[in-house]
């Protein structure tokens, strides 16, 4: 989950590339673009916390894995593969220190979430998704969704995960 | 919310001191010790997501701020003061390098959460806390909760925020 957004980059480069592809004439090809289809869920922003992380880097981001009831479920029940219907949602904002908060500390420690960055989602469906471990996977940013070329860019970071059904993200009790 | 864990090592210290006060000799003190009754919220694992940060220095965590539903309403209807009922959970890991995440990105800038720390609470009841702004402060480790000298020094680091009724956590969108 944590890598798409750097598999994203690569996927934006490309972008230009996809716009080329038999898709864009009409041809469809799951394999390639497994996007297709994913909209944003409904009250994801309501979703049970999965864990947190930073990415420093290029990404400098602060962000929170949430995950819809059956993601929820199959991580507290260690259960894999999670099943269909799974969705697991990674939201990011800009990683900045607050002036606010260190001034109460008396130190430059603290580091909160700014500005939102983009929302990706993983949705489980292991028959629409057969070429990416069944995952499908989106990004949308201010609610407009990335090309379609990355799904397959995701997957491709995702697969040092396998034994974990590609998802890195780890339950944080 | 950020700061109670800095605030809590002051506690801890004075903790000694704390146990010769007139309240362990059975005398009830609420202005001193607003922590009395309260206990870890039914639930609170499954609330949802307010914002995340990361304390670096001493504490070096990385913590997710959860609220109650009537907390969340709150702050996205941005309602102030808080009303009576809302509880804000400040749940903490320890701040660790993700080697698996690493090996993916290709460089050494993915932090996630590891071990739990402990778990913090604020609880609005203007009642019950008037003398601390209308919060009660608890944090518990491993389900324990910490002395009983605590909440005092809470409120003395929370007071910066009293524009915002003492909470320093923006909502992240």
């Amino acid at each position: 989950m944590k890598r798409i957004a750097l598999s994203l980059v690569a996927a934006a480069i490309v972008a230009g590339v996809a716009a080329s592809t038999p898709r864009a004439s009409g041809h469809t090809d799951e394999k390639i673009a497994p996007i297709v289809g994913i909209t944003i869920p409904d009250g994801y922003r309501d979703w049970k916390l999965i864990s947190v992380a930073h990415e420093a880097g290029d990404l400098n981001d602060i962000r929170s894995i949430l995950g819809n009831d059956v993601a929820i479920k199959a991580y507290r029940e260690e259960k894999l593969p999670f099943p269909d219907g799974t969705i697991i949602a990674r939201l990011a904002w800009k990683y900045v220190p607050s002036e606010e908060n260190n001034k109460v500390f008396g130190r430059e420690q603290s580091f909160v979430a700014g500005s939102p960055t983009n929302v990706q989602f993983m949705v489980k469906d292991s028959k629409r998704y057969p070429a990416t471990g069944g995952w499908g996977f989106a990004q949308f940013t201010n609610g407009k969704p990335l090309n379609e070329a990355e799904p397959k860019t995701c997957f491709s970071c995702h697969k040092p995960a396998k034994a974990r059904d590609f998802i890195f993200t780890h339950y944080a009790p």
